[in-house]
């Protein structure tokens, strides 16, 4: 994850952007790892950094915090955050934590963030990143559909088919090629870091008609996140892992149909999606694509697809608005 | 690994370039996985195929040689080789098998096909492939050294000592790119197919001295297979896994050293190779270097190294070579 270029320099830029706000601040690092967002922290000034780290890789911080020559500054703390007391039970000024998983949630630490952000922050306090967005969109999935129909001149249809039905029970993470996206992208969950709940994360359900923008193979959909850091002056930093943006670890996360559709332009494409956290492990998430048929939900009211009663609306809408503008 | 081209096509060349060798055989096709590779030989006009599978992959193998028409001509056995027994007690013209592992040897099958050649395959039979070596070469591998000094701005040298601790337990199959080799690459081991014995794989011991063809950082051994299959007419077909070929999912073998060393041009790099098969799992190999001191192990007759002996060597050979033809 250290090599995930994007990741490093979006923290990286959107610390150093804030120099004045880390300036003698008292910082919290959640998940600290190897103490790197600990580090950038300490570079901006900041007056003391508590880097939490329940793995072993705690060792590693306290090294290259050492070699950093960061040890006065930065203080490692080998525990889960929940068991942590921070001395004379302060209040940080600053979280700061990389706790973002597959799809935002998939093996992430969120929970852990809300946790620290009710017991440690000040009510005015900064939470870097404090915003986070959930993206789908119908895409198509040649690795799991037609570059099986000739694989060194044999047909392996049969092959991919079950590879589909693999997928069906874990979702792929794999880097999804703009040319694959068929639609304008939609939120699934836009998530406050200052207000959300833990309980606010425990099933997110949505609704969605994507119109698509090119005629081609509707084969999956295709989720991904973005991160938005605070930011005093400059605009604000986003670390985003859209297929339009630079290769992170994280990839996208494609949910493969059983059987793909063709679709035209501006054909309506209506879908559910179901994020729901597994009983088993709170870490882990299980996610539902529910087809639907778009002739029976609600379409938005500018919706831009080719079904009548849309193109109507549409229609009547520009007329009136043109009206408007005569009428001004 | 079907998705792995360099492979595939390799495989397909060698099988179809040699139609005339398959036309009307009884072949023998070792871990068949999907059954791509008998799917192969049928296509060249095998008279029948045997797709030996052990794991439960086999039910694909079944669907894809129905679906590509050959469930006539390929028969599926759902058993380990060693099992097999061929109806008729027949004999087979040619064993095909995607046998190779990691560095050709770890997690390979040569066992089996071993097995398989000495119970199953004709006298005058071919194995495809018929021959593989193992090269190596010192090498640079800044992923475990200077990639690690400055990592946005921050130094993790002490992290980067840690992984290479790490890999010294477990070498690394990463893809080495051509200008990290430091030399020029010379063979471990030499396998003929059709002689080799189970025995002859258990121990792998070499000396190589290794001339630096340019100033560089010496860091680790790279360590790589090719496969050669036989041929009736054309140039043989080999498969490699060269850093300076084609990509394959094989890639590269590193084995990184704790401390790394600058070499100069014309500098003789001395270690010994030794790849000792697991004692727990006899499909895994460890792998030991030992660096050795240049002055002390015998250089070869003509080492192109720097060194006063060697030069010395060196030139009498050129001035004998020159008398010799003068004197002609």
């Amino acid at each position: 994850m250290l090599k995930d270029k994007a990741r490093n320099r979006a923290y990286k830029q959107a610390i150093e952007d804030n120099k004045d706000i880390f300036e003698g601040k008292v910082i919290l690092d959640v998940g600290a790892g190897t103490g790197i967002l600990s580090v950038f922290a300490a570079q901006a000034g900041a007056r003391k950094v508590f880097a939490v780290e329940a793995s072993d890789i705690y060792k590693i911080a306290e090294e290259v915090i050492k070699e950093n020559n960061f040890e006065d500054t930065i203080q490692v703390i080998h525990d889960r955050i929940e068991n942590v007391t921070l001395p004379g039970n302060i209040k940080v000024d600053i979280i700061i934590s990389e706790w973002m998983g597959f799809y935002l949630l998939h093996e992430g630490m969120l929970d852990s963030v809300i946790w620290a952000r009710d017991h440690f922050l000040k009510s005015d306090g900064l939470l870097f990143p404090e915003a986070a967005t959930i993206y789908s969109v119908p895409c198509s999935v040649p690795t799991m559909y037609e570059e099986w129909d000739n694989v060194n001149g044999i047909s392996m249809k049969s092959f991919a088919s079950k590879l589909r039905t693999q997928a069906s029970q874990k979702p792929d993470t794999t880097f999804v090629k703009p040319d694959q996206i068929l639609a304008e992208p939609e939120v699934v969950l836009w998530i406050d870091l200052r207000e959300v709940t833990v309980e606010d994360l425990h099933r997110i359900k949505v609704q969605h008609i994507a119109v698509a923008n090119k005629q081609g193979k509707y084969q999956g959909i295709c989720i991904w996140f973005t991160c938005t850091f605070p930011s005093s002056s400059t605009e604000p930093v986003i670390l985003s892992t859209d297929p339009d943006e630079e290769e992170t670890h994280w990839k996208q996360t494609t949910v493969v149909l059983p059987n793909e559709a063709d679709v035209q332009e501006s054909e309506p494409i209506a879908y559910e999606l179901v994020l729901t956290r597994s009983e088993n492990n709170d870490r882990h998430y299980n996610i539902e694509v529910i087809m639907l048929d778009p002739e029976e939900v609600e379409h938005p009211e500018y919706c831009s697809c080719h079904m009548t009663k849309c193109i109507l609306v549409r229609a009547m809408l520009e007329k009136y608005e043109n009206n408007d503008v005569e009428n001004a």
